[in-house]
């Protein structure tokens, strides 16, 4: 349980580090008989993918993922899904600027003061590489998710002060800029502050939102493993994120309880539903059958080019500057991370509720 | 993996509804040799009690805990150790207004949709008091906390508009008023706020803030179970919590990289420092020696008099009026149980951190 | 995971010592919609309470069950049952001659060597008593196991030498003699033999058997936590087991593969069956649809009149002699806790197993 | 959970097939600063590699080790370490004698009966290739205990009814034949008996037995993941092992209990120790300081060369020769895995036992 764990009916442990052989997960508890080849994973892959433009790392990556197991004529077997990636980049460099100093923001100082030891080749196991077994084992867990209909689509919701308007917002816009931005106005704006910014020396923040639709409702396990706080746990423990919202978020702590209640209704087909959407589809930590909306912040990019203040493992006062090129902005790259996470938290909920009614567990074993 | 388990190390199982016969937790991994007895325990229980103001529901209710198991001669033997409530204030009650239509803002609807069931005494699993089991394990957590130096402190941050002032901010001030607010003026005005907002049968938001001092760097198990991500779940599991952050949150997705850092520095005694708490205490998902802070946003009691609109269990639509008195706010009853499920996190983790370094195991099993 | 919790979908969690207030249990992970009563559970710790007969200690024990949560109106609700069965004998004893010495065969010496601390009463959390919590969870996943066809039944299958006859055996029979053997002749036997052991101050061994009838292919999940890997470690797990077999167990080290490998054949009906059952039930860890059979070596009641040699806690050599009656012998008393052991297994994996196959997973969720 | 997965501090999850790329582990939760290097592992891959005497398959495998991540400059980081072993004959054969026909003894049944779809390849997850990925994880955790002093060895105790004589019993024995026999003499009558079974198509059963050395008293969590339960349930797991039995093990069940109980003395230093073993080193589920002692009975291998009766996945009945090699007997290639999977069973336990005491929670973190 050291961490690199996530899920219990469909769980994933992932290994590597940045500058190591390659970064892997293997997947355990994926149903048997799912369609699944490598563009079906290599698709989300190639949306984090650095080198896309001129906000991300220029470092060539090739990023090709291979399937080592569980998939055979075309369909997963139900045994473990290994996938793989292999670090193309692994030419020995000068780290002797970043090898005995804590670089501010990162986690150079803490994975030190925890194992006693360092890996400074690109932050070894803290870089954001370590997030390809997410969106690969997350590749799989949409294609789930899809074939039940339930949809999960994330995007930049605001780069620094920059939002997306919510009369222009246009989903298909986001697939047209490079920053994810479902807002054509707003992403020109944001992509003039992100030059601004590297012209500084500097980098910036931001908030991804991702909205699941076709979700039914029931799915969540009271008291603990409520659907929203799964979902915090995994939204958070992307590298960057500092803060996650659902529904209306911060924006309860000032509502008044008479316009937060979602009041509910019948719909044109006699269904249940609510009349607005405050929760985000949640209530009692159990989906409600709206669409589920949360929010994640992201930090601004911690490695840039100023100058910085920071010590040495020798216990020395010393000043940085770190080289090489890095994203302005973490955001747009962490958006496919956002979906992946999401996913696999929510079909591992949906595998958890399948034993919550009797009726349910005959209707499996009495056509058994 | 039902959902009423928490943690691996120091593990929790609660239970327990409304209107049952109590409510209780077992805590599965306690150290042997913690001196315990029912009064560490009961202190915290105090806390979340209701009926100590005017803002706070009236049922009266002892809310005594048991120890079950798992003390001997005033100190934990290292098995399990079970607590339980009573409740005492099961009396027959006329539910028929609420039994078939669904709370706007509560889980009636939802766990309907999951168990093909409604306990709908109440809310039955889904009441606050099932936080009783919460703050009874976290008292434990706590105690142990203790023991190593480390405290967990949360109070009343916001309460709709209404925030606590950094210039008047007096922690002492919070155990004077019944709000948990550390600004005696900022107290006096959210309760004329609250005031008011009872008087139009309405309830309000708030934000609590907690703060872990005396932790030591290192904790945190990347890269699933990171010390923030671990945080968010647990408090995002909270009945009305909405939206969690770490250090500056949201913040940080307006800030620069420039202003973000947190650089390094050493103090008077030679030790690493950082020179400010952007990060609120934890880099790259471990804790960093600095104080951990963070917040949770609390949605208004979604019980309020005013006429709501909603649907009933046999789908037609009904106006619904709850009667009875209603917290109008659940911020200053949810700090305790804040501060519980911070200590269960954090045990939790401290405790799977105990292998991180090979030296370590050999400082137990070398000396055993 | 301090090792009070079993099963990940049925999850128990269990507590209690020998002379504390009470033993419990926590079951969390049962369906909604389950009929459940006390009695459905009294009615099994009925079968391993003391005082039963000459063979069973005379402790007055009332052993009564309550439930204290997770059932309204007379079904599950989805939510944790907790069962709490009060100790009703905790009066202050004479423990001054067993307080400061271990007792051999018992686990004294090594719950002192773990904690540092030892709880002298009756063995505390070691003692037979904590059964009490397996057996009362397993009743729920006998009655869950029930509603599929799925029936366990265990018996003695040996006392010392005395075997049961596979010609005289008559299962209706275990029900006519205390010692729950389904041979006439055999348990008057034992119980000839049984008196003169203890007439000579001294305690017996024996094998319990076990066969679950009912259960369909396809339950077990590789590579670890396989059908029959999982029933060694619940059965193990009890007491005084020493020893565990499936199917022709420790045969199979004797016999040839043209011997031990069962053939596949059609029946009456054109479905799969095999012909012979060497496997007991299981093929690659996954149950073939035959039944499922084991045996449990489980040792002879530690404590006995006779004197023993021991050391005390001073560490000083001293010689033993236990007091008050003691049962001669501990299967008869067990074999209910095997059967409940086998059941929480069987529930668990068979919970486990609706995630095999993306067909059901449709069946559940299209239907939603 | 679905089976791949196992222990709960240092734990691994395993994938691959027989036939598909190659088989992988990997081991979240190694501490850092563990000394480790391919050669470390590679030498117990080598025990299990086929091919090594005409009692082992011919199938001419390299089965070389790649450590994939989580050792940097020799020594393990903490973070995951992910081994891999490439299938080097994945060689097109011809599989249409056994596609569609299920081998008795086999888990092509169980398979398709659980997942609807069947890896016709040699056995696919179901193989004893699967046995790789315990093999290199347990090797990690042999050189863990290795550094704590504690030593375990597993070796062939019986193959048919030929058994090691205690009287020649001579450890070193076992390196000198390839049936890992500590007996030269019961080796050289084993090799005939199955060069026998061999010649009438046939093939044998047998007995490992292993021996841990140097555990410290304390291990082993009660009440449900005692040491002998949880070692019952890893050996279990290995494909074709049947029954578990610790210490005297069967033989309890005909022992009186003046006989069974191993009474405690002191030795030479002042120490407790038991003046005998019939315990096998475990009381109440933790080891008590004596050598730990288990045996397996494993099964005759089920591929032979003799005609069997079976039936095809489109119900026909079938008569099946099986073709190619097959190792007469699983015992000497198993012995290996047997250490493998006690060393990750009692890793796993002696860090669970890590947090047993407050004292020595506070001897890591005072000294944090």
């Amino acid at each position: 349980m050291a961490g690199s764990t996530l899920g219990n009916y469909f769980r994933i442990m992932t290994w590597g580090e940045s500058h190591g052989k390659g970064i892997g997960v293997a997947v355990d508890g994926c149903p048997a008989g799912l369609p699944l080849c490598e563009e079906d994973i290599q698709k989300f892959l190639d949306r984090r993918k650095p080198g896309q433009s001129k906000f991300t790392t220029q470092r060539s990556e090739g990023d090709q993922v291979e399937i080592l197991s569980g998939v055979f004529q075309g369909k997963t077997t139900g045994t473990p899904i290994a996938l793989e990636v292999k670090n193309t980049d692994q030419r020995s460099r000068d780290y002797s600027a970043i090898k005995d100093v804590y670089r501010p923001g990162h986690a150079d100082y803490t994975f030190d003061a925890k194992y006693g030891f360092r890996d400074y080749r690109g932050g070894g196991r803290s870089s954001g590489r370590e997030t390809i077994g997410r969106v690969a084992a997350g590749a799989i867990a949409i294609k789930i998710l899809e074939s039940l209909g339930i949809r999960i689509q994330a995007y930049t919701k605001s780069v620094g002060e920059i939002q997306v308007s919510p009369e222009r917002f246009d989903l298909e816009e986001m697939w047209k800029n490079r920053l994810y931005m479902p807002d054509a106005q707003a992403a020109r704006e944001a992509e003039q502050f992100l030059e601004d910014a590297m012209a500084r020396k500097d980098s910036v923040g931001g908030v991804a939102e991702c909205v699941i639709t076709g979700l039914p409702a029931g799915i969540g396990e009271p008291v603990f493993d409520k659907l929203d706080a799964n979902l915090a746990k995994a939204i958070l423990s992307i590298g960057a994120v500092k803060a996650f919202e659902i529904g209306d978020g911060f924006g309860t702590a000032k509502a008044l309880g008479s316009q937060n209640n979602d009041g509910f209704m019948l719909d044109g087909e006699g269904r249940v539903v609510k009349m607005t959407n405050h929760a985000g589809g949640i209530l009692g930590g159990i989906s409600d059958g709206s669409d589920v909306i949360f929010r994640a912040a992201i930090k601004p990019t911690p490695s840039i080019a100023s100058v910085q203040k920071s010590v040495t493992r020798g216990n020395e006062e010393q000043e940085l500057e770190i080289k090489g090129r890095h994203d302005p902005i973490i955001v747009p790259r962490a958006v496919v991370v956002v979906e992946a996470m999401a996913a696999l938290t929510v079909v591992d909920l949906l595998f958890a509720g399948m034993t919550s009614r009797m009726e349910w567990i005959r209707r499996i074993y009495d056509n058994h």
